[in-house]
């Protein structure tokens, strides 16, 4: 037979899936449902799932059946799918074992310490377990880039981003760092909320479900839990997210249900025909971050929402109708003021925190400068980008972030990536659908329809580039994330 | 080393132990909190888990370590581990593969087609789909006695019941049989609930959560969740039980919860040093059934328990404090009469539903009788033991329960030997506890405190007889199930 390989190759990789969807159900029961004493055996058998799965990923007879499977007759999909399944392969062959393991341990052991150290401001403690995991991320990169003929930081940028280099950020971000500062003096405002107020949780809940249905979510498909950090998690036939509820406050539980929401509606309507396989996986971290971004920034943050929330809030909290309508909440959604804490951050001050990071890892990785460096580089950074100085707060500056401690770099750029893909399909977007009105009108169809047709669809079938080309017309332009935030934060 | 081979099996039953964990969470999920649009892609995720861990009970090098292990130098745990390893390896090698899955296609068409046959009332369509589940389960039956010396019925008890035989089954239901009619004509007594009353669900899950930390629970490994048949599942460090509530009752809810209390108990306090190993696992279905049923009926259907309850309840539900007093709840709980649904029955008229099943399953199994003869065979026991008809009924007569529809012959009898189990139990009990005592005190730690020592912490160290003995001074002994019945229903 004529794809015999490519059949088996299939086998293969839906096998794998299985075993990710019981990895995915009791990570997601991990963070919601387990009780405490549950975690040691719970881990235990994580490792051993792990273990079992890189075995399936390095398998022996893989890579005769990626030569067989050239030679097959194979159509546009089946050929898109060896594509992603000998990508998957690469990433997870391409390392020795025991680098694997060594960075494993060392990128455990700096997450683990850095809980505690960050709280007590010790960097110099921290940087101990953080040099070898540097180093090691290091040899990870320049094994990648030698099999791929790219610098040690794109080959890292590669694992999350597909398509995607160093070459192109320089030019994306830089062009940012020239109009973003002058920017956020523009929009900064004050918000301080003055008034005390008591959200009951279900309440809150009952909201965030009507949110939730209005924007697509198939709950015959997923479900609404929480946990101390929200996720989206779970298997693209069963979407489980989870948010934090907070009594005070509505406001950023609802933000984050939307914003989860947004990731959720792109695993849920990926091709059921390719569902296990790498090729019908969500295209790459900065797409799926562009999923939650539309409806959390372009969606969710656009006066009309704001107004439709506000309505929303008064039906389910009347008490606080007056200090929930529409200015008010407007006052706290589009809020713009520089901080420290990249997770709080607003959307026009938001990406100063992902280009400082991208540049410090960038030059990190490619050995151009050291670990040291980095307090003295980010007061640096920050001082230009956002007027803020770090300095002797590691705690709040280059320590607050748990990506680095295990040695996730490549991963930070993805963040303001998939808020300017965000901003480029609102933009098309807005030239077939007249968004405000659909907001108002309280139907959201043709705006999640936009985006199944253009985007989750297509799951993995085209590159990034490809499927920004034939989604928006053209590659990703910067020019568009800048006017969407002039118009709705340099409105003076 | 001496012990090199024992090492290897339990590195090998510790792996099978972190995939059973993984399946544990997922079961848990599917039945609690999976929407209902994941069913497919978890059946199939799970079909994948069942195949792996078939191929980690059926490797090929399991054999030799076995050889080898006999000449190790081991202590007892570790023989009476070898010796539990070595039954669960044989319990899943001795049948081959395409028995296991004719068995396992045809008990499935069979359930899946009893779920809308029963509602019909459908025998001759049921019968179709059983006899070849029957034919199966015989042959299984067959081959399991041929490698044990045992009947062929004898053999498929062995698999949930080690160590019982229909021998001392028939001496044992025998005994029963002959004084259980007479009993529960003078026990029956009507109880028609005459009121209506309204329980919200959320204080019926205070007083559940109450019971069962009373009872022992420990909630840091474990949770109490709501599912359409109430289980015990999840793993011994997290065991996971479930209830169903109904509004207008919560009797039924609290003794669903205190029998899986029972269940939740014995697996929490499983030694740890033994927790991922065959031998380290609960003894068998009748003696976790003894703890669901000791906590059940022994405890909770006592008159002291009865009155804590009431008085629980009536600080839940003020409301219907008089409802509840004292006096009306035992009439509820210790009612006796005769129906025709096993799992509806009290305590007294329950060993006859497990009898009449038991004679039918044994014959049919060692091919004295055959399937088309069940509905006369039923009506005839039910007509002795219960004098009750259920002529052309099949629905609530011979197809009411699912065990025989995938060919799980041999389980029924562990409900009823749970239940003397029980008895016994707490007869020894007694007389260095004063039960009643404790129960006024509200303090039952000395009762779970000798659960524990006698049998949780035993796991599968001892034999079934040497557990009894060692606990209670003797094996099984029918006839203190016998006065505990009489105790309590025949006081006129
Ligand atoms: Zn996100
Ligand atoms: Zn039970």
């Amino acid at each position: 037979m004529a794809t015999q390989s490519y059949k088996k190759l299939v086998e293969h990789y839906q096998s794998i899936d299985n075993f990710e969807h019981l990895r995915a159900i009791c990570s997601w029961d991990q963070a919601t449902f387990m009780p405490s004493g549950g975690a040691d055996s719970r881990a235990e058998a994580m490792a051993e799932l792990a273990v079992h799965l890189h075995k399936l990923h390095t398998a022996p007879h893989l890579a005769e059946l990626f030569e067989l499977a050239k030679d097959e007759n194979l159509d546009t999909t089946q050929q898109a799918s060896v594509k992603e399944m000998h990508r998957t392969w690469q990433l997870q062959t391409v390392l020795p074992a025991e680098l694997v393991k060594a960075k494993s341990l060392a990128g455990a052991k700096c997450e683990h310490q850095w809980r505690i150290q960050r709280q007590e401001n010790d960097w110099h403690g921290f940087l101990k377990n953080f040099e070898p995991v540097v180093a090691l991320s290091q040899e990870e990169a320049q094994i990648r880039a030698s099999s791929s003929r790219m610098t040690p930081y794109d080959a890292m940028l590669d694992i999350y981003e597909p398509g995607m280099c160093s070459t192109q950020l320089n030019q994306l971000f830089g062009d940012v760092a020239t109009w973003l500062p002058q920017m956020i003096q523009t929009a900064a405002q004050d918000y301080s909320p003055n008034h005390t107020a008591q959200y009951p949780v279900e309440q809150q809940e009952l909201l965030a479900h009507e949110l939730m249905a209005l924007l697509g979510f198939n709950f015959n498909h997923g479900r609404l839990d929480t946990s101390v950090h929200p996720f989206c998690g779970g298997t693209s036939q069963d979407t489980r997210i989870t948010t934090r509820y907070g009594e005070s406050e509505f406001v950023n539980a609802m933000m984050g249900v939307i914003h989860e929401t947004g990731h959720a509606c792109y695993e849920q309507n990926l091709p059921q025909s390719l569902a296990k396989l790498p090729v019908g996986k969500a295209r790459s971290m900065a797409i799926h971050e562009s999923q939650s971004l539309f409806y959390e920034m372009q969606i969710a943050r656009s006066p009309e929402f704001i107004a439709l929330l506000s309505d929303r809030a008064s039906h389910y909290f009347p008490k606080y109708a007056a200090i929930n309508k529409t200015q008010n909440l407007i006052a706290q959604l589009q809020r713009v003021e520089p901080s420290l804490i990249r997770v709080d951050a607003d959307e026009v001050t938001y990406p100063a925190h992902v280009i400082l990071r991208y540049e410090i890892e960038r030059d990190l990785i490619n050995g151009d400068i050291q670990s040291k460096d980095i307090p003295q580089l980010w007061d640096l950074k920050m001082s230009q980008l956002l007027g803020i100085s770090t300095k002797d707060n590691y705690k709040d500056g280059c320590m607050q972030d748990i990506h680095w401690t295990d040695g996730s770099f490549g991963y930070f750029p993805s963040y303001t990536l998939g808020a300017m893909y965000a901003a480029q399909f609102k933009h098309t977007m807005a030239k077939t659908i007249n968004i405000p009105q659909q907001i108002n009108s309280r139907d959201l169809k043709p705006i999640y329809d936009w985006l199944n047709t253009q985007i989750w669809q297509k799951a993995s079938l085209l590159s990034t580039q490809d499927l920004m080309v034939q989604a928006t017309g053209t590659g990703l332009d910067v020019s568009i994330f800048k006017s969407h935030l002039q118009h709705r934060y340099c409105k003076a």
